[in-house]
């Protein structure tokens, strides 16, 4: 027996935001004591919405409406992970959309199962990688990412452990192909398209493809008094034209982004020469072919000007993920469930990875896009309207009754 | 009554050396436990040759040969303090090497005090200033730099007081200039000048004059994936412009070395852009125009780039030391001690900072630098031979008994 909750929409975002570390914006970190108490608010909305809930082992929080294991299911979801310092709806939002509009079908019965996802981490903040979740789905999990260490030294496999999780048994959570309908997820836009064009829904076409590089230059420590400038061999200074240089070779590439976002330098203090410095590369693109030459590109020229200053140099991939695009029948359900509300929609290009991106190497997937204030994302001023998320959760409505309508009639 | 202990020079380096944190070569910081423990082990030998021993309330740990009110003092020392992952010789080597050459002067009467120091901070490693010790005695410490913090956030007045010292009576250690005959500091060369020669010892004839500062570079954070590259304000790619101009400014300048040694980024993750960095700027040179005259030309450019840039900039200048010039009459003094036991000499510039940096202001200094294993310092592998040190405590001495018969006859 389904309940409906009287809270507005935002008024349950904020109820979830609080679950952060202390600071600014919303914090939460996949496997914490944030990431469990968040689990359990949502767990007690589902449960008084009489839906069944479980925790699998890759983390990721499983609601179902229906479990008939004659039929077949359709995903639905997002992350609960936030960055550090970030807002109050990226990921989370896609979670709490669909519950409500779970909430609102009331006991019509589905010719198929519906499930409610929330994926442990998307933002691969805390460890080098991310999407454990998804990819357990998939099948594309690769346990060597258990050993990969957060700052604290901690093993990804350890703090799975710490969370109740046997990280042995992702392996086992593969789904099949034809028990998967598809997969949808709603998400705050992170860009200000539609904000310019003055519409609150976008449905993605595809979804830039990505990967993630940890650089290591290696110089010399030396007194920062005594060392002669022509004789250093100073790790910072060289890390310094590999950025400035990596910021040219995106610009003069239309297709491509390329960020370095983390420095750590040793032995980081104001009288010694830098001896290491880690950097991180991050490069994205629509076109995965733009994206491989660039990378090839930045990874020549990188090797040419340490060379040139006698430092060390090593590149090595982290993470790795292709280009996506969404389901073309998904998309055109989503598409006139747009317009049975009377709105208008604009297809777009994700330039930020989801849950989708590993998704789609399991069923076909298909992505909507809300509105945000100013395409401020990663970041505490996040906004969103109660009116936006209010017709994404009618869009969802419609959707869920039409993808019946067309299960029934195929 | 002095008592000799047998043990070798090398051998009681090694000793202080196990007062670290846990890590490569030897760390210890002002204000800590292992600063606590190892003024317990010098105090022990002090005591044990029958000095006298306080430690004032700027930390700094005196041992007294001859107390006698009647009679100024001659000051020798150095500091207890290193860098992080520093080496087992700077600056706790000029601690011990006079306390050796007292012991070994068995119990001759002086006609002035001599007082071994071994000052708390110089290196400025854990907290944005360094020299208190000296500053207290030469009447030139500022009580401002009390509310500067460590990395932990906690004050140094707080850090002091949990040293079990009162800030409050720094003000009161001020020395004056007629009761203090001048004072000497042994140190390693840090530089490979003396090795190059072939020669042990070194006559200090100046100290380059220094200037630190915090510049912070402030952007807009951003979502890697959705920010296109022209609409960034990346502070961290702002940064990289600054480092590289300031290696190409001091490289040109021939009598200069500048170094960007920290970086701090916020937030620091692979898929923000970086909205704040800090980074340490240091500027050393022997003639104080230059310093001064690169520091404005930088400060300018650097406004210029960031400007363009359109992140916003500043600079705060942490720290200030002119350079300094050793007395002539000490400098004679010690080179006289130093033919007198077979040895050539070579004078030098220290392009290092010493707590005879801030000495200067209360009274003649001089400087002695012992050969270091090529030129290593602020390095684990810092080495210096047993028998160079076995030459400098010779060398002290001589000076002490030359300094006795000179002052006699005045």
């Amino acid at each position: 027996m389904i309940k409906k909750n009287e809270q507005t929409i935002t008024s349950r975002i904020d109820e979830l935001a609080n679950f952060s570390k202390p600071g600014l914006g919303v914090t939460r970190l996949p496997f914490t004591k944030q990431h469990k108490e968040v689990l359990k608010l949502i767990i007690s909305w589902a449960t008084t919405s009489g839906l069944k809930t479980k925790i699998d082992h890759a983390g990721t929080l499983i609601m179902e409406y229906g479990s008939d294991s004659e039929k077949p299911s359709f995903l639905i979801g997002s992350h609960q992970d936030t960055v550090i310092n970030g807002g109050k709806f990226d990921g989370i939002m896609g979670v709490l959309l669909p519950l409500i509009a779970i909430e609102r079908l009331g006991d019509i019965k589905l010719p198929f199962n519906i499930e409610i996802l929330a994926f442990a981490d998307e933002e691969g903040v805390r460890f080098p990688t991310s999407l454990i979740g998804p990819r357990a789905l998939a099948g594309t999990f690769d346990p060597y990412v258990l050993d990969f260490a957060d700052n604290s030294g901690l093993l990804l496999r350890d703090s799975m452990r710490d969370f109740g999780l046997n990280p042995n048994e992702i392996l086992n959570l593969a789904r099949k192909e034809k028990d998967t309908l598809g997969y949808l997820e709603v998400h705050i836009e992170q860009g200000p398209k539609l904000e310019k064009e003055g519409i609150p829904l976008g449905v993605v076409e595809a979804i830039a493809g990505i990967e993630r590089h940890n650089l290591i230059i290696e110089g010399v420590a030396g007194h920062a008094g005594t060392t002669p400038m022509e004789l250093r061999r100073d790790a910072l200074a060289a890390s310094a034209e590999l950025i400035s240089l990596t910021e040219n070779v995106a610009k003069k590439s239309k297709s491509t982004v390329a960020t370095i976002g983390s420095i750590q330098v040793e032995p980081n203090i104001v009288n010694v020469i830098p001896k290491q410095v880690i950097l991180s590369l991050e490069i994205r693109a629509r076109d995965d072919r733009d994206r491989l030459r660039l990378a090839s590109d930045l990874k020549k020229k990188m090797t040419f000007i340490t060379e040139k200053r006698g430092v060390k140099f090593s590149i090595k991939k982290t993470y790795e993920q292709r280009a996506s695009h969404c389901d073309p029948n998904l998309t055109k359900l989503l598409e006139k469930s747009l317009l049975d509300i009377g709105l208008n929609y604009n297809r777009v290009t994700s330039g930020a990875t989801h849950d989708a991106s590993a998704m789609v190497e399991l069923c076909p997937i298909s992505m909507l896009f809300v509105r945000c204030r100013e395409g401020l994302s990663h970041n505490p001023n996040e906004y969103v309207s109660e009116n936006d998320m209010e017709l994404a959760v009618q869009t969802l409505q419609r959707f869920f009754v039409q993808l019946a309508d067309e299960y029934s009639n195929t």
